[in-house]
């Protein structure tokens, strides 16, 4: 048994070490090419833990196979079609954030749906993105019309979602309660209709307090940040986090909501859909401007739908039902993040931005999967 | 009999070569100066089709004899005034490219009719455009002011209609029926004056669902991509599309609405006025971010004025019933795209969006036509 097995100090991790699934995922994500798991012992404090370390080798490798080809026969729209669904009153950055990173990463179209006030100001930071002023706030709202509101917002949003090959909920969302209620009505719908999601900000305050929106939801994503994963390890596994034994508390907590990948950030980003545990640990920034976390999900959106791509491409029958391409989208996201990241520091250092961190993510893409 | 006229394989094709007018549009086409057409025949499959190929040498001089010279005697507007009629609540960005584009390659005044929700976003992007808020949309109008509202919309748009050398209707119209029914008003009023119109995007959508909006109208252009070609095949010549015999078809299809000019995009880019095809195949980029046909359609705008202007200005008077302005500007906008896409994916790689394209447009004109 090779040493990406060798698991220890954890019944969970025993028990999966020993599930056929687990070691059949390990070993189809090894074999995408260099991309190899190996078992990471975090001996601190004398407690070992369990993790799959991914080299930044490996992480690229895995960002090489799922990069489409620029094939000039393609058509617009091929490269991928993203939407994030945010942007109130009061946010209004957020949301470009995430929908201009997936644009700078290669996708084709990048849709924004927010608040009526919201829309002017996003239209307006970049004529590249299309934005649909349909969500509603309680203020502007009466409590006798919530419900044919409810369902007109649902209505507009859902005759756009199936054309998504991936939606992002939650930057720059806001916390408005009917809003939020519009925004479960859609993840239900989205969830129906088969498209993936990656749930941040937000999003995840939603999901918290409802898990029912993604319990089970083998194509979401969670990207929870220090605060967000500590609320949600309170809800779901009713302790508090265990930063000693970081993996197999994410390991759990992925596992105990059916499935879905979590990508919880940090020093180093640890990703899990209940199977498999890797861990992306190439250098960013020690900036922590606000904004990065939008990066992140419009990056992870890409890739994952990318990844999907590439998955149901593959002529290896056995790989579609055990690769999962939303933890390919979020290994491959959170990696070009943080060497974007890296590169910004580099020329702004202190002043670094969020906006410049983005147009460092195309240059940083081609170095990696250079496009010919 | 040059090899430019040895078409076979289709008796509208074998017609079209014995045309006179068809003969003499292309002798004259070609005496433009290096600019010469070749039978090409598309021999996949075994089916014989009929195109006539643009070489990149051609098409450029083409571009180098209708772009007018810098004269310092000029005044403003002389070097084209150029309208895009589009822009409402949900979309923005399109009729900016198309409206920035025309400026971008030479136009002197760019101006956007757009709803009153759009223009202070438009107006934002740029304060180089002129935008007129004059559109309204169903939310904003009560069944019983419809009437009066259209006809207030129609005479706000025609006081300025005459001015211009060539409007683009459809960039970010949206599919509003009453914005559509002021905007058919405004085509046939455009039409009466005998203003050049290109037509793209929701345009389509509303020609393709009442052709004598344009039927016969040789100073149209339509630029359909895939999904909008086929619609347009399926309504017009009640079959599906031909790709085997591309060419052929495209010439039945502008033939049957009696002599508009139609660009199919695509790989390579088709172009016809029910007379002669031309087949614009320089390499562009493949990187397929929407905004990229609102380039065009601005593109197209100016050069078919310029080519108007040169046709008026030709010695030879015979030569002003036989070339056609809009297909010599289809040409021209179409070449100098793909070259400014091929430069800007250069630079920016997977990274490319609309915007670094329209950066490039100068340049590239200026390699093609220097104004010295």
């Amino acid at each position: 048994m090779s040493s990406w097995l060798a698991f220890s100090g954890c019944l969970e991790n025993r028990l999966l070490s020993s599930s056929p699934i687990y070691r059949r995922q390990l070993f189809l994500i090894r074999s995408l090419g260099g991309y190899c798991c190996r078992a990471h012992m975090e001996e601190g404090r004398g407690v070992p833990g369990v993790g799959v370390s991914t080299s930044q080798t490996d992480a690229e490798t895995v960002i090489q196979r799922i990069t489409p080809i620029l094939d000039p026969s393609r058509h617009k729209g091929q490269a991928g079609k993203i939407a994030v669904i945010g942007g109130c009153r009061e946010y209004t950055g957020a949301p470009y954030f995430a929908a201009i990173s997936a644009l700078k990463i290669g996708a084709d179209l990048s849709h924004v749906f927010c608040t009526k006030d919201a829309a002017p100001v996003i239209k307006s930071y970049s004529p590249e993105l299309i934005v649909h002023p349909v969500l509603e706030e309680s203020y502007s709202v009466r409590d006798d019309e919530k419900a044919s509101v409810s369902a007109k917002v649902l209505s507009e949003v859902t005759k756009w979602i199936e054309r998504f090959d991936c939606i992002v909920i939650g930057p720059g969302l806001g916390r408005d309660p009917f809003l939020l209620g519009c925004v479960s009505d859609i993840m239900t719908h989205a969830r129906q209709s088969n498209i993936p999601t990656v749930i941040d900000a937000d999003g995840l305050f939603l999901v918290t307090n409802n898990l029912d929106l993604v319990r089970g939801h083998s194509l979401a994503v969670l990207t929870p940040n220090v605060n967000e994963y500590k609320r949600l390890v309170e809800k779901v596994l009713d302790c508090e986090v265990d930063d000693n034994d970081a993996s197999a508390q994410l390991l759990s907590l992925a596992r105990r909501i059916g499935g879905v990948t979590i990508l919880r950030k940090g020093k180093s980003d640890l990703i899990s859909d209940g199977v498999t545990v890797n861990n992306v640990c190439n250098y960013g920034s020690p900036r922590r401007c606000g904004g990065q976390g939008d990066i992140l999900s419009g990056s992870v959106a890409v890739f994952s739908s990318w990844a999907r791509q590439y998955i149901s491409a593959t002529k290896e029958a056995d790989s579609k039902s055990v690769l999962n391409p939303m933890v390919l989208g979020s290994i491959a996201g959170s990696t070009l993040l943080r060497r974007a990241a890296s590169l910004a520091f580099e020329h702004k250092k202190r002043a670094t931005l969020t906006s410049d961190i983005i147009e460092h993510l195309g240059r940083c893409l081609e170095d990696i999967s250079p496009s010919k």
